[in-house]
């Protein structure tokens, strides 16, 4: 397929501007947001968002917002050239990429009368600042989708959804597209976008893309480069519990007391430490005992310095 | 002036739609949020609102979203049939009246797969339901904006800047102006709204219009109505003491302590009962002690079983 090079925005005018221009000729525009680092999972997003629209935005920005000071914003992976290049041979390709600078500073917005007085805002290009102040006149404003946000990945990682609300809720604002792309991989991420977009009525089709996997089951994530070869041997305990649990239950074995204990056995002896295996309902997400309306089986956990999250939904 | 006729819209998917074919014929559309119960300061905002843009959408929503339980949702003054023929005669006119039934019920939405499976939502037509039911299916995303909620009236309510935001935002979505007025007789909810645009970078311009008062001083409100006569002559004391208080400051009298008590006592005296009398930056809404940059002097009082709120700008 011919290469394609995809327009590269930075700023939040130009980008919805471009999204106002493409509207007024009556195309339809999907957004696929992603923090960059991008591997075969996110370019599955782009050609489920093919289907969907004529026109493919997808955003890279690391979200300072979902990260708390604990936590790896710091050594997240980039490589813009290395994204460009598999954006380039994407099938279908891509229209734009939007890579803002800082999506917290609002200095500079040409809409903005108020001067940040107390200069308070610090998160620039500085890799160590791992959240957003919350003082002065900085950003203050979040999105909660409160019930869903609690369980699962919320409770190892508190202020994590109410910063992905929030950030998706902006590039909405700043891209304006018809439908957006999620992978289910972050399966609670898509569900609470989706819970969002519904009660904030946003005029936005949120669009749920199948977890991607390595040939050897590893669910794809740009995490898995901080992993050594033996660690990602022992994390494909994970995906191979999930795959047991749900033939499991497919046989009939519909207790999940049973088909959790079994899978946090087997990620345990392979090294891993659990932060959570949880079957739960797909749309509430709360736990069920007997499987009896579909649901879907979520796990993090660690394998040395690297936290990984892997799903599977079972449907019976 | 010649009367004109508004167009009433009840759904969410019209309403839009309306905004989309307008603005793809060029036009520029103003939104004027309201809770009903019009009065001569409602119909300020919308000749405001006519020197912002080309096309005017009045909201009609008692938003449940922003009472609580114990307070006035189920008595809050409504007159459908009065409002409308006040917004037939206002100079320029109204082009859509926006009443939705119930902005909270995702049942019959058309975008929305998901069926209410629990029916935990119970806001339907009765008025004694005062908040947004949090359990089930129901609605639970929220907009804060956590810093400038704090203070003022949010201290004796707070769950009322989460419902403003999150209805304004939901009425964005919905009828995407360009321009949207509020009043700043509702400070703080004025700047939070400004601030929230800011924050999650709504493509919407805020525009903030002058308290409007009766020939007494006292400023509009559609509460107002709840007063006696008696009352209401009490109620003046406000206006009055924060008229006192500008004087007082543009001769020097710059300690807000002593502004603030004498306008205290005024109210008292008069047989107010203070909620809170703040002296606070204009922006940050942050107490300040001695008038030296752009202040608003707040005040909240009940007289009888009705709360008021006024506010006045001093600039030196």
């Amino acid at each position: 397929m011919a290469a394609k090079d995809p327009l590269v925005l930075t700023g939040k005018d130009e980008m919805r501007k471009w999204s106002r221009l493409m509207r007024s000729h009556g195309k339809t525009i999907a957004l696929v947001p992603t923090m960059g680092y991008l591997h075969q999972g996110h370019l599955s997003l782009i050609q489920e968002a093919h289907k969907h629209a004529q026109l493919i935005v997808v955003s890279i920005y690391v979200n300072p917002g979902q990260f708390s000071p604990s936590e790896d914003l710091s050594t997240y992976p980039s490589d813009f050239h290395g994204d460009m290049l598999k954006l380039k041979s994407v099938p279908g390709g891509v229209d734009v990429v939007f890579c803002p600078k800082n999506l917290y500073d609002y200095s500079n917005d040409s809409g903005d009368k108020q001067k940040n007085k107390n200069g308070n805002e610090s998160l620039g290009g500085g890799g160590s600042v791992s959240c957003v102040e919350e003082k002065g006149n900085g950003h203050e404003t979040w999105v909660r989708v409160e019930r869903l946000e609690k369980g699962l990945c919320g409770k190892s990682r508190p202020v994590f959804f109410r910063g992905v609300a929030t950030i998706v809720t902006k590039l909405f604002h700043i891209v304006e597209p018809d439908v957006a792309v999620f992978g289910k991989k972050d399966y609670q991420q898509w569900r609470i976008i989706q819970r969002m977009v519904r009660d904030l009525d946003f005029a936005i089709e949120i669009v749920g893309s199948e977890v991607m996997r390595d040939n050897d089951g590893l669910a794809l994530s740009s995490r898995n480069v901080h992993l050594s070869a033996e660690e990602r041997e022992k994390a494909l305990s994970i995906s191979k519990s999930l795959l047991k649990a749900k033939s499991g239950a497919k046989d009939g074995q519909v207790k999940c007391r049973e088909l959790k204990d079994l899978a946090i056995l087997t990620i345990t002896q392979a090294g891993g430490r659990i932060d959570y295996a949880e079957i739960v309902d797909q749309e509430s997400l709360e736990a069920v005992e007997e499987i009896n309306s579909p649901v879907v089986f979520c796990i993090a956990a660690w394998f040395g310095k690297v936290r990984l999250i892997d799903n599977m939904e079972i449907n019976i």
